[in-house]
């Protein structure tokens, strides 16, 4: 297998910004997107129960109104491709079943074997509020963003966060009412634009001896 | 600048996993750590605030009293290393003028025309309870997990998440207390061990029929 060696890592993860300027003219490659849904879906979360939905938003028509719904940020429709990610509200009986099925299925396992698992994992998920529930399942939901972004850099594709956005106005356009799934977040992808004035400002971050801490 | 193919970086994702069993003779040299560090400071977040705090727990003592709070994980002890999580309880006027000052020095602007943008983050934060700063922050801190989960995927450095600690005892052995950051999350890294069960398991995820749509 191919790995980076830390140098490369390091270099791809400087060479990445938060693009603001897409060139719209360049396209991601089918194969190379397609490793990017791949990071997504293959994206760790807690207790393996996956509680997103990813949205390639194709329709240019939509990523006009999608745009308007982000403060006409121009990545939102200039971009080679918009990912919105959506949180799964709740996770219920059914959904834990579901899990334990994909388990059972993928690892050849007797699903009575399973059973403790899906005993802890419904004890612990049968314990929360709504509200927090709705909390975990966006922290996943922001692993899988935070996997997509250095999967990105690590094949030379920019990518933008998008936080500035109105998830209530997504939700609405993308026909997600209903579906016992939310916008959180979103991220453009593709490649920066030669006149991207932030593309050669130098990164800004604190020092490493303000946010690491060896004990 | 080397990047990985989309090949290489699905095979990269496809051999992570949650690693349970780390080989305790095996170190991570410190070129390697030094990157994986790179990339959990060099993640990106919400207007670049960085509300986080990273810390290596080096201390063999300190790792067995942290792994009495985290479920007896004998990752918590054999890993090469522990990294913890501990998110910024709040983005305060001076966190914001900390990194107004940061992004003018680095990128060489005069920091009165980057008053714009320090008005701007201290109106958006300034609107939100404590308690939604304190879930905005802890989501960025989630973006660094996923990033530093992937970054040692791509290097061949296994990892497990460990969300299943006692954050409060954390808080407590680290001497947190008082210090406005707070345990939310750790990871072990390292290399996994011959004996673990669960490394030739095969990956058990959705379809990706279940979780993307294309629109």
């Amino acid at each position: 297998m191919n790995h980076l060696t830390p140098t490369d890592l390091t270099a791809a993860l400087q060479w990445r910004y938060a693009t603001k300027g897409f060139d719209s003219n360049k396209k991601i490659d089918s194969a190379t997107f397609d490793a990017l849904l791949e990071s997504l879906r293959l994206s760790p979360s807690s207790f393996g129960l996956q509680p997103w939905k990813f949205i390639v938003v194709e329709n240019t028509a939509l990523r006009e109104q999608l745009r308007a719904q982000s403060w006409n940020q121009p990545q939102v429709t200039d971009a080679s491709h918009l990912v919105v990610l959506a949180v799964k509200e709740e996770i219920g009986a059914s959904d834990i079943s579901d899990w334990i099925n994909c388990l059972a299925i993928t690892q050849q396992t007797p699903i009575d074997q399973l059973a403790p698992l899906q005993g802890m994992i419904q004890g612990f998920t049968g314990g929360m509020s709504a509200d927090d529930m709705l909390q975990w399942n966006t922290r996943q939901l922001y692993i899988a963003l935070g996997t997509l972004m250095t999967s990105a850099a690590v094949m030379g594709i920019d990518s933008c966060p998008l936080e500035g956005i109105s998830p209530a106005a997504y939700d609405q356009i993308l026909q997600l009412e209903g579906s016992g799934f939310r916008t959180k977040v979103a991220c453009a992808l593709g490649y920066r634009s030669d006149m991207d004035k932030y593309a050669t400002a130098p990164k800004a971050r604190f020092a490493a001896d303000r946010v690491v801490t060896r004990l």
